[in-house]
């Protein structure tokens, strides 16, 4: 079994899920267990740390039997961190938050399918005229960076304004319902990141996975303090949707007093990180997380949301009196 | 041809859609005419005035042909507004924001379908525990009065926690893809309001819905300033999501000048209201106004969703290998 659209089409793919791209938590044996299972794994350079790069990059063409990718955040990005990702022949380049257009040309002339995920419109038209392939509508339910509009009603409105180029849709999307979801938005699928930060390959610290696992939909707020103690400023309107943890709780809404005390809290922060203690490290995540109730090989997961898709989307012919 | 869930064989349903209670929006003549084209028509009660509500639930009696229903704001209702109410024999009666328990045996003792709206899940399960016979779940993407967590996310969630209580999917939806998606997440139906905002028969202004038609939509924001100009203070955490105007540019985030300067605004403001001057006036609407794109008369949007929504459900069939 299996479900049909263009992007499944493009890859060869059992199911139309790509894997986002999550810095330092999307690494090449992630990448690689959602490609073998037949959805596409996109290995997260993040802000392109190019020794991180290399190993994870290394394992995941070295692993993957099946199409994978790479993506980068696009404002950090440099061309030289582009031709070093290529190196590794991805199948797909992914960039993410900020102006593509620098890095059309090398990606292209790789022969990569060329990705933009944009947050609202206009980036969107911005997207198709810079030569997306394909373009990925991001919701403010996504966990990690992203921006204020909603998935529901921004997938279509992209679709519109980007067709014919097709769409995927992301943001608080963990299972198959919203995976059958998205597809009646008009998107040719999905990508999906925090329901992959709880897979067993995910390069993540167990501590975070056991809590993306036990947080309710309530438990996730859009922040810039991570972005503050990690010395990371991003541009507007980008914002990191986090679990609500002692050091958001303590900062959120006192930014500026953070930025006054970043000599003591750089180092206890890079701490927690090292750690694991996710009672200051950082977990991003999506306001879906009250869908997500186990840690699981990632294999396991395409399938059992494939499944779940293809079980929603043949129980939507019944919902019609006029059944083909 | 027509969409087959619990809700329309429940009513009697061509298509599962409510008519969202827009408090002033909703008159008897939009309700009416949402149900006698197949959906189901409920006028907006807002905040109980009398005068109003007895003219307009006395059209909704009198010209709808099929189920039609009523909504209050729960928190401001009183057991005598709901008792007027009910004096009309509406089918439906829909408590939105707040703890249902004091009317439930009013509204049951008289035969009424009890719907009651939430936005989150601790209230989805108070909900059932109340008696609920229908649950709305309410994303942040809805136009007027809500809260924070978005309706892709939250709607599975609320009908695995409301089980088998059927559910309602609102928030960003004004067309057949989003009654579709709603479909594919588990609810039964879909409560729209701000699509029937630009419908011919609604109550509101002329300017405000030629708004809606004009608005992108990154337009909208949620916000308290209307409710404080207009005295009517909103418990936590419920706050409007409306068209951005001069007057919420003006302020929004200094709500505490705004009210030390009500005795000026406030006439200001009410002459706006009068006048239909929609700088200064608000104009609840949903994130979804970008899809908005007519002002058409009511039975012909239902009709037109319903149709849409049909193609996207025989669509979805198509995308498995394996159709029925």
């Amino acid at each position: 079994m299996a479900i049909r659209t263009n992007l499944t089409e493009r890859f060869g793919l059992e199911y139309p899920i790509f894997l986002a791209p999550m810095g330092k938590i999307s690494g090449g044996r992630l990448a690689a267990a959602v490609s073998n299972a037949g959805a596409l794994g996109i290995v997260g350079g993040g802000y392109g740390d190019p020794a991180w790069m290399r190993s994870e990059l290394s394992v995941a063409a070295s692993e993957s039997k099946r199409p994978w990718g790479v993506g980068l955040i696009t404002w950090h990005a440099t061309r030289e961190i582009v031709e070093l990702a290529l190196q590794y022949e991805p199948d797909l380049f992914m960039l993410s938050f900020g102006d593509p257009r620098p890095y059309v040309s090398p990606i292209k002339a790789a022969g990569c399918v060329l990705v933009c995920q944009v947050q609202d419109v206009v980036d969107a038209r911005a997207a198709k005229e810079a030569g997306a392939d394909f373009i990925v509508a991001q919701g403010t339910e996504a966990g990690g960076h992203g921006a204020s509009r909603a998935t529901l009603p921004l997938v279509p409105a992209v679709v519109d304004a980007a067709a014919p180029t097709p769409v995927l849709a992301a943001g608080g999307i963990v299972d198959g319902r919203g995976l059958a979801a998205a597809l009646m938005l008009g998107a040719q699928g999905v990508l999906m990141g925090t329901r992959f930060y709880a897979a067993t390959e995910a390069s993540g610290h167990e501590g975070a996975k056991r809590r993306i696992v036990a947080a309710r939909g309530g438990d996730t707020q859009r922040t810039r303090v991570f972005d503050i103690v990690r010395e990371h400023e991003w541009p507007e309107p980008y914002t990191g949707r986090a679990l609500r943890n002692t050091f958001l709780e303590r900062w959120h809404g006192r930014e500026e007093d953070l930025a006054a005390a970043l000599d003591a809290e750089i180092p206890a922060f890079q701490a927690a990180e090292r750690e694991g203690d996710v009672d200051t490290a950082m977990v991003w995540a999506g306001e879906a997380v009250d869908l997500i109730s186990d840690i699981a090989p990632a294999a396991e997961l395409v399938t059992r949301i494939g499944a779940e898709a293809e079980a929603c989307l043949r129980y939507a012919s019944n919902l019609t009196n006029n059944p083909r």
